[in-house]
């Protein structure tokens, strides 16, 4: 039974107002609720009897309430068209920036769109890079849309909003972004480290995080002649940049 | 003047029905509806007088019709929270499957949201991809949020609907087609000929187009055996892919 408070509770948390006040945020869905529960401590969760039986009422019960409720009181309670049998309540992770030791970061300078930024976290769990800093202007990623776009890599992925300037400012490690005039990414020498710089969706990387970077690189579009589209949607872009990194160090592994 | 018809008519284009009963789609913004008017012709222009200052009156008065329109009239009409300033009606071009003699083609099976098919496209236009043929159960490409995301590429690629079986069955080209148990993208050897299949967002690729594929890829995760999401978002696995094969050709037109 889902009482008229817990679905008002969880409607509010599609304002950062209420999800900073409440310290909580929303996930749905079998797969990314029990993969978030790899990494959070769930606080409430609610399921549908079917789900709850396909994995055990044991393992939603770790959460510190648990209700099995109906069809109609999942509906009021989900952001989803087609709800997906169940809703957890979540504690929002720190977000205080804390530079990893090595490794590979993205850096999203203004990221606007919910969906996109959760399918860069998405992206970014599939090639290994575990930390994304984000400006404080880029959506938030404990948004419903973007917690559901993540498919769950929230778990896996540590997100930290801080200020870009200072964070590439002081780091001492290559600087990637993506520029119309860059270098082509299939000719530019990529790093085992550093930060790889995403912009916003309209405006790309802005003026003060420009000039941090230190390899500016471009995605080749092709035929290079061909008239075409501006840009590459974020996301996209983000992803083609990720597997050209992971590809040359494979091949630099494998001694190719 | 924006009439209460005229919005009305708008309006009705958000479904299928009543776009396939009048032929016609909706565009805003002055990137996407400039860059439709290079491949179609307007039969309905509304634009704010700044937009209409700016890209010259002349310009939009190649539509049928054309009216300068308030912000509240605009609003009315738009299907975005942030209208941007000039909503276009276009006609719907013709969506059968034409094979093309050469070249790379994107087979899309039963890929169902409007922002990846979007998406999609406008990464087709980027790697010069200009055919796009859509399984019957794939989200139709002139639906609102689809035509926005293409941003515009709709003037340069054209996308078909057909029953995929036929179509790659009767193919004498090499069929790609992306699976866990694949070939390392980075690995399989691709060519300059052929279709490149992705499946639905849960599905995947549906087992009557599976047994048509002739070469299985695989986007390898990073480290491989780092735990890691199940999968990418489909129109990310699909750029990952055609840059790809972009590079290696590139790589084998330099001769590398």
């Amino acid at each position: 039974m889902l009482s008229k408070n817990k679905i008002k509770l969880i409607k509010s948390l599609e304002r950062r107002k209420f999800r900073d006040e409440a310290g909580l945020f929303v996930a749905e869905g079998p797969k990314i609720v029990t993969d978030l529960m790899a990494a959070l401590h769930p606080v409430y969760i609610a399921a549908q009897a079917e789900v709850a039986d396909m994995y055990g009422h044991e393992f939603f019960s770790q959460a510190d309430e648990f209700d099995i409720v109906s069809d109609q009181e999942l509906q009021r309670a989900s952001f989803l068209r087609t709800p997906q049998g169940v809703v957890a309540l979540f504690p929002i992770p720190d977000r205080h920036w804390m530079a990893p030791p090595h490794g590979l970061c993205l850096a999203l300078d203004d990221v606007q769109d919910p969906g996109n930024l959760g399918t860069i976290i998405r992206t970014a769990d599939w090639f290994g890079v575990e930390h994304v800093v984000c400006s404080f202007g880029t959506a938030d990623v404990y948004a419903p849309k973007a917690v559901q776009a993540t498919m769950g890599a929230l778990a896996r992925v540590r997100v930290s909003y801080a200020d870009l300037g200072e964070v590439l400012g002081s780091a001492r490690v290559p600087v990637y972004g993506t520029f119309l005039d860059g270098v082509s990414l299939y000719r530019q020498t990529l790093g085992t480290d550093g930060f790889i710089v995403m912009g916003n969706e309209g405006k790309g990387i802005s003026s003060q995080v420009e000039e941090l970077v230190s390899h500016r690189l471009f995605i080749p579009n092709y035929p290079a002649d061909r008239p075409t589209s501006e840009s590459l949607n974020v996301a996209v872009a983000t992803s083609i940049i990720l597997s050209e990194f992971r590809r040359r160090e494979q091949q630099a592994q494998e001694g190719e």
